[in-house]
Formats: structure tokens, C-alpha cells, sequence
């Protein structure tokens, strides 16, 4: 499953031929719920190994359109994630001091300590996303800004930061639906922002700022991952088995500790 | 049981007369587990309201002697809280800039915000704990203290924090059994510091600490719980139980949107 959803550098990603709603060889809600509740108590367990080793720090950046499941993807990992050493940060429009440094200050000092997962609801991405479809600033600007995030991805993942990036990719259709629910379902009214109308008027001009932003930086240390995003069982189970992968990957041991000495009694 | 556990003012609590061992009514582990699974829905569900509504933030302070439980305490929640909306936090040794300020500066810094939960692993009651125990400070500066903790927390509680203090009780022979499995147990062994078993030497001295904290700062507002935690299973249905308590006296209701347009569509 991973190799097929990850961006290979050489072979550029195209969105519109990318599946939405693949199944990924799960057969139904349940089967998948089984599925990943075996994948989560392994995270758990590589969390710990994690934690006590301090082999590295993971960061996950989640990016989608509105309504696209970032949300859901993330508490889809609950269950999963020992409060203990996950921290998620949900980017917003910057305010503020925000405003007054570089894109990227904001997002670097939420970066992931050693032996801590942090999760990106949304990102430094927004900064070659929104504001590129918007035009927040010139293209002079945003069109320098990919490779500012490769190169500080590449410095981050050289000083021992696991990076995993994905896109939850969703049809335009889905999120019609997602975004009439919000309306319609009294529970849910809170979520929705007369303003995200106006980005699906500009759908085809995001999915191409999309298409460019992962293009341009899906490295090999820093490597995207388009997941079919339709069906949220579906998503939940991608996305616990692209961390669970990159957490094997790191393979982290609990550490020696030199103040045990064998035979040791306590009074 | 609830009532049972919460110190109430004017009822000094002895922690000699209060059980590390009860089981609070529950039968066995398994039927503790399928008690757990219920009250961690409810929790979950509770959290996405406050979410939505930041009707309140939610500040949870644990404390426990070495081996206590605090990390498993934790642990016990995850599958409850969705890691967007809370926030662990462990306070150490102080260390840099946070020697050079009140001990409550560091501790005011990471109090929830509105709609979040916040986990302290270990507090602002080492200050009157550890610190008093080992006179870190003399005494006519530690028991100030007291006073400045419950006039603290009754300004955070006035301005909209709901708080909770879990004092994790176990004996001092489940310390014993599990000081050592961190010596014999190579998977453990990480957790294992030489500096914990003075600490068990001063074992008298840090209950006489725990009880005036206690006495001293459980209020309406911000009441203190001595969970027994020598059972696993018991501790993490009783901390649950008390978060979930809480949650409802909170009682969020998701908030009313006043840009949803009753009857809009979606194109």
C-alpha cells in the first residue's frame, strides 16, 4: 500500500488521475476497523519504543481541501497515541507577531522534539496553497517559497526529524456532500465557514497549486503521500499504516540505562 | 464514587486511612476494560463538544510518588481524548530561565485554553512536595506557598478553567515491586533513576507533604481526588471516571453558527 500512495521523486503526481475513493484492497467498514486496530497497537507500542529512545522526532503534515478529513484523520489515530508525547498544532491564518516574521518561523518552533510525534493540521504548505490561489503575495514571492521548504525539510529530517507528509485527497463531489452536512446536520454547524464556498469556486486552481507544492518537494526524507480520501475508513487505515511504516523505519530500541546494576535490590 | 475520592473541605484527609488497594466496586480486569471502553466514549464525545464550544479548558493535575502511575495514568486515557484538543505537559527539575522566575510562571504558561484539555504530569505541587521534603527553600518560603497555589487556581477556575488534582496512591510495598521491575526487567530499565529510591527513603516525610497540600489547597473549585493505584485497571477507571465527571458538570453543548443559512445549498 505505501509505495503506491507515496510521490516518487521522477514520476510527477497528477491529481485528477489519482483515486479518491480506492478501497486499497479493504473489503468493508468492518474488516478495516479490525485492520486498524492491529495497526494502532503496534503505533502504540513503537510510540513507547519512541519515547523512551529518543531516536528521532516525526512530524506529519496533514493537508486537504475543506472538508477533506483532516480533522478526522488525526483523531483517527486515537486509540493509538499515548497522550505522553504527541502534540498536535493546527495551523490558522497567521496573526499577530505571525505576521511580522518569515512563513516559516511560525512552523519552526512547533517542530517535533526527539522522541515526540506532532501532527500539522495544515502548514508552511498554506503558504504555496491558499495564498498562491488568492495571490496573497506575488508570484515573485510564493514561486521562491518551494524551495525554501525542501531545503529546510532537508535540514530538518538531517538533524534526525522523520517527516511524512499527506494529502487527503477528496473528489470535488464528496466534498459537496461534507460541506451540505455542515448546513443540514444542527451538531455540525460549527464547522462551517461561508468563506470555504468560495474556495471550492476555485477547486481547479488548488489542485493545481497542489499538484506543483507536492511535485516540488516530495523528496525521499521528506516524501508525500496521496490518500484516497473518500471513505474515512479507508483514510484512517492509510494513514495509520504510513506511520506505523516510517516508525518501523526508525526502529527504536529501548535505550540502556547505566544506572541499573544487575541484582540490584530495592529496600 | 466520586464523592468517595474527592477530599472535601473541613474532612482533613489522612492517606494512611485511605485505601491503595480498593477496587471501587469493579469485579475484575476484564470487566474494568469493558467499563473503561464506555466511559472513554462518553469522554470522547464530551471533548468534541468542548471543542466546539470552548465552553470551558480543562486542566488535569497529576500527582503521584515515584512508580505512582502518573505515565500509565495517562496512557489509561488514550482512546478517550483525541490528540487534537489536549495537551500533555511533564514538569521537570527546573532548569534555565525557569529557575530565575516564581515557580508558578512556568506552570501559568502551559494552562489550557479555552476547549482544551491539559494533562500536568507532575505540577506546581512539587513545589511544596519535593521542594519542602528535601528544603530545596526554607520553610517560611514553602508555606507561603500553599496560599499562593489555591489563590492561583481560584483565579484560573474564576476566569473559566475547570481543575482536577489526582493524587495517585499507592503503597509503599507496590512501590517496592515496581522500583525493581525496573532494575530486572531490561524493557523497563530506562524508567529506573538512582535518585528515586532516596526519595523512598523519605517515604513518611513525602505523605506528611502530601497531606497538607492536600488539606491545604482542595477546594470546591479545585478539589483534590486520592485515587487508590496499586490496581492498574482500578486507577484508570477511576481517573476516567473523574474526567468524564467534570466533562458533564461542563456540560458543552455544540454552539449555534451564525452564518449557516438554514436550507442554503452547495454547488
Amino acid at each position: 500500500m505505501i509505495e503506491s500512495l507515496r510521490v516518487t521523486k521522477g514520476r510527477k503526481v497528477r491529481l485528477a488521475a489519482r483515486s479518491t475513493d480506492a478501497t486499497l484492497g479493504l473489503t468493508d467498514k468492518a474488516q478495516a476497523r479490525q485492520e486498524l486496530e492491529k495497526i494502532l497497537a503496534d503505533i502504540s507500542e513503537l510510540q513507547t519504543r519512541l519515547h523512551a529512545s529518543r531516536a528521532a522526532g516525526v512530524l506529519v503534515v496533514v493537508q486537504a481541501m475543506d472538508a477533506g478529513g483532516k480533522d478526522g484523520a488525526v483523531r483517527g489515530l486515537h486509540g493509538g497515541l499515548n497522550p505522553t508525547g504527541v502534540r498536535v498544532v493546527s495551523f490558522k491564518v497567521p496573526i499577530g507577531r505571525e505576521t511580522e516574521q518569515d512563513y516559516l518561523w511560525r512552523v519552526h518552533a512547533e517542530c517535533a522534539r526527539k522522541g515526540e510525534i506532532v501532527l500539522f493540521n495544515r502548514s508552511h504548505y498554506e503558504d504555496v496553497l491558499v495564498v498562491r490561489v488568492h495571490e496573497f503575495v506575488p508570484k515573485e514571492q510564493w514561486e521562491k517559497r518551494y524551495r525554501h521548504i525542501a531545503n529546510f525539510e532537508e535540514m530538518l529530517a538531517d538533524e534526525g526529524t522523520e517527516i511524512i507528509k499527506i494529502f487527503l485527497h477528496i473528489s470535488m463531489d464528496e466534498q459537496r456532500i461534507r460541506q451540505q452536512e455542515r448546513i443540514d446536520i444542527p451538531d455540525k454547524n460549527w464547522k462551517f465557514r461561508a468563506g470555504d464556498l468560495k474556495d471550492r469556486e476555485r477547486w481547479d486552481d488548488f489542485m493545481t497549486a497542489y499538484e506543483d507544492a507536492i511535485n516540488k518537494t516530495s523528496t525521499p526524507s521528506a516524501p508525500w503521500y496521496v490518500v484516497p480520501a473518500d471513505r474515512k475508513w479507508v483514510r484512517d487505515v492509510a494513514v495509520a499504516t504510513i506511520l506505523r511504516h516510517h516508525l518501523r523505519q526508525i526502529d527504536p530500541q529501548y535505550p540502556p540505562n547505566p544506572e541499573v546494576v544487575p541484582g540490584m535490590k530495592v529496600l
